[in-house]
Formats: C-alpha cells, structure tokens, sequence
C-alpha cells in the first residue's frame, strides 16, 4: 500500500498518462480486475490503471513516467499466463500490447520474421501459412509472442523446434529507465557479447517490457501425420516416449494423457473411438519417407511396450481436431467436477527418470483423495497435474499443497526443474528458491542493476529482499 | 599499471597465492608469455603469475584472494582463442584450468554429461564414443569445454547441432565476489527464473570462471557420409548451400572453401583428387535411408548450381582425413605466404545475403592486393577470412584493417554480426559497439553489478566507462 508521499506520486503519473493516451488510458474496475489475472486460479490483484498502447515509443513513455514516479510497471498481452505473472501486487500500470499486433517483416529466404509483441502465435502463423512457412512453439493458450517470450514458453512442439529460447533471435525491449534498448539480431548465430536476449526471455517483464521480437520459423514439412496410441500401462506409454527419444528419432510431437485425461477429453471433445487409457499422441514432420521411417521405428517401440495399433491421423483436418482435443485438456478436466478451479502446475526431470516421477506422482494422487488428471510433453521429461480443489476447503487446498510440493521436491532429488514452461510468478517463489538457492543472489544483483527502484513487474520470480 | 598502493596489494595477492598453490603457482616469464595469448595475431599481454587450479574450490579461493586485492583473474583453457581473450591487459593472475579435467557423469539414457571446465571436446568424445554418444560443437582447435562455454563456440556442426548456447544445460561458476554458484540443471527445458547460464556462456571470463558444466550431447547417427563437391563459380557453391539449408535438409555440416583456401588445402594436406576450384564440404547424419534421401536432395541441388559430381567418404579413416584437412585450413593458409602472421576473422549475415556479401569481400580481397582465403560455415551464414599479413608493414596492416571494417560493415548493413563465433575479446572492442549501440550500456550494467571492481578478465567485450 503506497504511503503519502508515495500516493501522490503515483496519482501524478496516473494523471499524466491519462492527458497522453486518453480514451486508451482506463481505471475502470472491470478493466483493472481483467488485467490483474491470467488464466490459472491466483486471485486478480489489479494494477491501478491500464494503458493500451501501439508502439514501442508509447511503452518507453508509460516507463517513462512509471520510473520517474516510481510507479510499477506489468506488461500485459493476451492474459493466459498460469502462474501469477500478471497479479499486480502492488498495482501500478497494466501495459496492455495487444494492440501492437503487426507483423513487421516476413523473410521466407532467411527463415525470420519481425512481429510486435502482441501478435499471437495463431496471427503469425496464419501470416507464414502461404509462404509455406509456421512458427512451432505452442503452448495450447493463444498467447501473444511478447508473452510467450517473457515466460519462456514452449509446449507441444519444443521436443523437436526447442522452447522461446531457441527461437527468439532478438528483441527490442524498453528497459526499466524507458530507454528503447535492442539485443540480439538477424544472424543465426553470433559470439558478440553478453546474451540478453535469452536473460529477457523468462524474465516474467522484471527486468523491462519486449515490445518487438525478431523470431526464427520454420518451413511447413512437406509431410505431416499424427497418430494416437492406447497403451495397457501408464509405465509403457511413457517408456515408449524415453524410447523415442533415446532412439534419436527426431519426431515433432509426443505427448502422454493418462486414463482420467483421456476420459476428460473423449467427453468433453467428444472423440469416437479411443479408449479411457493411458495414450501417447505423436506427430512426425519430414518427407514422406522420412515421416513413414519415423512411424514404422516408434510403432516398434510401442508394441514392445504394451501399445495398440496407431490410429492415424494425416488429413490437416483431423490433426487439428485431435489438436483441438489435446490443447482443450484443461477445460475437459475442468468438466471432471463442476464447480472446482484447477490449480494447473508443471515440473520437467531427466528422461531416464520420467516413468518413475510419474508413477510415484499418481500414487500420491491416489492417496490424496483429489481428481488431479496427468498431461505430459513427455518428449521432454516435462509433465502437467491439474489439480481439481474448491479453493473454499481449506483441508482440500492442503492436501493439494502437499500434493504439488512432493511432486516439485521429486523433481528436484532427480536434478529436474520446478518448471517446465508454466514460469514461477507468484506461484512459484518458494520452490524456485529450492531449486536455485545459490543462483538467485546474482538473480537479485541484475535485477538491482537494471531496475534499482524495482518497478517492473514487482513479486515476481524471487522475494524481495 | 598499477599505482604504489595497488601494486602492495597486488604482490601481497600474489605471494598469499604462492604459498597456497607452491609449485602450481609460477612467476616464470616464459610461463607467463605463454598465457598471455591466444593463437592469434594478438600481441601476448602477460600475466603477473599463473596458479593451475585442480577443483572448483581452488579457483574459489583464488578468486576471493583477488578479490579482496582487486587483482584481474582470466581463466585460461587451451590457449586457442582468436580475438586476444586471454591479453592480460592489466597482468593479473591466469587461472589454468587444463588439470580440471575430469568427465564427472555420463548419462546416457538422457543424453547429458558433467565435466570440468578443462576436458576438452576430443577428450570429451573419445570418453562418449563407446556408449554411442558424441558432443557435436567443432570449432576446429581442440579447446577445453570451459574456453568453448566461455566463447561461445559453434563450428562445423552448429548448422544442425547448434552452438554452445544450445548445449550447455548448466554450469558451476566461481563469481567474481568468490562465491561458487550454479546455474541452470539437468532438465531439457525451465521456465524457473533468469537464464544466467546463457549469460555465462559467451561472456568470455568477464563475470565469473566457468568451471563445471552440464552439456546436452548426441547418439552417434546411425550412417554418417561426408562428401567434396567442386563448383564452377563461388557463388553457385553459396547457392547450394543457401538453398540446403532454405530447402529444410537437415545437414550435419556444410563447409565452403574457395578456390585460394582450397589451394592451399591440396598442398597443406596433401589432399589427392580435388581441384583448387570453389567447394563444399558436406556431411550427413541420419538412418541409412535419411541421409541417401538427404544427399540426392542436396546433389540435385549442386548440379543445378554448377557443382560437379560428389565424392563420397563413407568410411570414418576417410573422413577424417577430410575433416582433418578442413580443420588445418588456418596452417594451409599460413603457409601460402610463410613468415606471414594470420588475422583470422569471422562475420555472420542473413543467409539470403551471403552470396552476395561473401562475392564482395572477395572483390575487396582483390583490390586490396592482400593475400586472404575464404573459408565458411556457410549453413549459418557464417565465413572466415584469413588475412595473411606481416604485422611490420604498417601499410600492409592498414590494408588489412580496412579490408576488415569493410567486411564487418557489409555484414551490420544486412543484418549480420562482426563476430560469428570468434567472439569480442579486444580483438572487436569498436565493431561490436558499432553493432550494438542501445544494449552495451545494459551489459556495461550487469557487469558492474556482478564484478563492481571490474577484476574479471578486464578489457574484454567493451572498453571500460
């Protein structure tokens, strides 16, 4: 809560951006409340008002005057973020980037493009569709491409196109001074100095807004097939992924639902003809001959593994049906309980360790007594729980605590993360602790140095000191 | 040169490390000579002393010494660097890694391994080889994995493996306060907080010694196949190579030399059935099937380019013997004009530009009446040039300088970088600041936020405030 002094510095650059963006400036509680949450069940904490800007020069004006009068600054793009990112702990400004949604530049012969921050995955990739050209990193939501930078988003493609890291060439970012800074470049690789653009990526917006972002794409391969396999035993789907992986087999897609998972879906996108088993969706990308090689290795290593036959799926039509399904988990497990929020959480381990995290994560859940269904990028050792609680039961919001943190704590003994790709916001803080306890003293020492009044997207990460 | 007060302190520093490390602390002038360079043109610029450190805790210890006298600390691998990285500018102590060189894990089933900063890649390798396994970055000289993190390495391979941005998974650092701090882990992907070991690598000693590091590494691919394909002109080579990598073949290495280089080459290594013409260097990696379909995808290509036939090397003894001759292209070069010193550089450009930018630096070569063959990674738009000058000749080198601004120039015109894989070092203090303007005071930022007095390798990267 902002003292006097502090108030009415804040009232002044509040004034100040209303003068300058007028209709595009709003303290309307609906709006605020709107801007104070992203998708996942952390309550809104509002920012005391929300800029709508166009251009990176109005961002570096907002940070401008939030700097001068040490005003919080959270970026905001399309909301779907899941670990608090976008609660606003000690309000402020809301950036909302939506608006700056043009693609600035598409070079099919170099394979980059240049996108404003708040382009989103599906714009893009419609915009590269007839240049015979796609961006792979999807995390399900459709986010905006500022956002999946700042959390350093990945989902079902990263086991073979890398997550935001791998993809974002440069950026150009208003710092927390309001000056308009660029990193990187347009070359495929570059030994010129410090890295920051990979330190932007995953920052959470703490250590200054990306306003524009120059990407690496991809050709469209010229085959694509999907093909869904049941398997007797949750341990032989996710063996059947090590095994893919293991094998070098550079397949595009591979991801586990377990049998509540697949009941969810099958009622909620009402899929005909797969079973409530434990089930591995896969998608293989190259020539044709590649693509069947692909198929006819993993196939093996399926039916070694207790799998049944490989419904296919090579019609664009019904790959993105059985896509849709895949990305609708969420709101198919939702369906398993009315009424329940789901607290949706990720960690990533070792692959060699990811049957045994798995099954010891399902006892645990079993014993809880909670519906939490499991989904899993298991290409890349990363897995989700959704935990399905009444936020009003206290016991039941306990148990889901000690439930998430065992699963964080075996992560951590088996050298794995606290999270894959969903971030650590306010979610996470206690566990990213765990995880980084003598990297997070250097975290503090850059985040000081760029943002000495700590104005950017303050609670994020790591605690104040 | 330090003033009275430092010097005290300095010696004091010294003789405190002396009696820590006995006979692995030396003095020695030509011990000191020796680390006060790289393999470049660059001038050695001493150290006061050499300490070789055994363990993380010994350069920890070394480290807190300095510190406390604020003595510069340049860690020093093998000696292989390019841009003057290891100069001492201001003496100090040089941190020998070479004896950190323990593989401390290997794990297979996941594809990662721990090693000291000291192991280099072929030592790194010949351990893999029987468990199946490589580690792909190839920057040529056989550099430890501390002095290739450090430099943010690349090479032959990185068209398709990547450079060590991508295959470093985490590292242990000594920090410039002393401290030992760990970064990053085992899992394949994290969203868990700021990505400093992307920080760390490519930071060239400037923010802490790197001395363990967790590296992603490779299955040795099923069938392996290099082949040499001669072009009628340069620019039908770049062609290839452009198209290869516009066309989405997943080529393992694609290596230009023109028609000097490979001169050069034919007599250096005495190299039997080429011709001293414009040529590609080719490997693929894949199932048997993959890497036929990859190799008649790309042989089409060259044919319609004005390549000639390919020659295939298909056993491992032959391929070595060709990658061998492509790796001692620098000793090939030098010895066109013996006694002369080579200034090697490197730039990296949108690959849509290369034909074009490589063609003119050629024409620059001509005009400049300079000896200086053309080498390229030229999958990432990435190629060398080797200036073979007698650094006595002060017009000779203004030649040479010119030619090496303008080169650089071309490459910032289109988007490039003035440093693809060579790094900073004080070889491109005004080039990079040339190609990174808006960020370097954000760099300049974290560095006196890590490093205050400024004690870790100084000089490097950007000239001091």
């Amino acid at each position: 809560m902002p003292d006097g002094l502090e108030h009415r510095g804040r009232e002044r650059a509040l004034a100040l951006l209303a003068e300058r963006f007028g209709p595009r400036f709003s303290r309307a509680p609906a709006v605020r409340a709107q801007h104070g949450r992203g998708e996942a069940w952390h309550p809104a904490q509002p920012p005391d008002a929300v800029v709508w800007c166009a251009r990176t020069e109005e961002v570096a004006a907002v940070v401008t005057v939030c700097a001068e009068h040490r005003v919080p600054v959270v970026p905001f793009g399309a909301g779907t973020s899941l670990e608090g990112q976008l609660c606003c702990v000690d309000g402020g400004v809301s950036v909302d980037l939506a608006s700056m949604n043009r693609v600035l530049e598409i070079n099919a012969a170099d394979l980059d493009v240049a996108v404003e921050a708040g382009v989103t995955r599906t714009q893009l990739n419609s915009d590269l569709r007839d240049q015979g050209l796609f961006f792979p990193i999807d995390p399900g939501a459709d986010a905006t491409l500022g956002g999946m930078a700042a959390t350093r988003a990945s989902g079902t493609n990263a086991v073979r196109y890398g997550t935001m890291r791998d993809n974002v060439l440069g950026v150009t970012a208003v710092m927390p001074d309001g000056r308009v800074a660029r990193f990187g470049g347009r070359a495929r690789k570059s030994a010129a100095g410090y890295d920051l653009t990979r330190l932007l990526v995953g920052s959470e917006g703490t250590l200054g807004v990306v306003t524009e972002l120059r990407l690496q794409v991809h050709g469209i391969p010229e085959a694509i097939a999907a093909a869904v396999c049941g398997f007797a035993s949750l341990e032989g789907a996710v063996t059947t992924a090590i095994e893919t992986v293991q094998a070098g087999v550079p397949v595009a897609r591979v991801e586990l639902l377990d049998e509540l998972q697949m009941r969810a879906c099958i009622a909620f996108s009402e899929l005909e003809g797969y079973a409530a088993a434990p089930t591995l969706f896969f998608e293989f990308h190259g020539t044709p001959a590649a693509v069947a090689e692909q198929a006819a290795t993993v196939g093996g290593l399926a039916a070694a593994n207790g799998g049944g036959a490989f419904a296919w799926a090579t019609l664009a039509e019904e790959r993105n049906r059985l896509w849709r399904a895949r990305h609708d988990v969420y709101y198919a497990a939702l369906a398993l309980r009315p009424g329940a929020q789901a607290i949706a959480t990720d960690v990533c381990v070792p692959i060699s360790t990811l049957a045994e995290v798995v099954s010891a994560t399902r006892r645990d859940i079993a014993a809880s007594g909670l519906i939490a269904p499991v989904v899993g990028h298991v290409g890349d050792g990363n897995f989700h729980l959704q935990l399905l609680v009444d936020p009003a039961d206290p016991d039941e919001m306990r148990r889901a605590e000690a439930l998430h943190a065992a699963m964080v704590d075996r992560a951590l003994a088996v050298g794995g993360t606290c999270t894959g790709e969903h971030g650590v916001g306010i979610g996470k803080l206690a566990k990213v602790a765990k995880e980084h306890p003598t990297a997070i003293p250097y975290w503090r020492a850059l985040k000081r140095a760029l943002d000495p009044d700590g104005i950017m997207n303050p609670g994020k990460i790591f605690a104040a000191d």
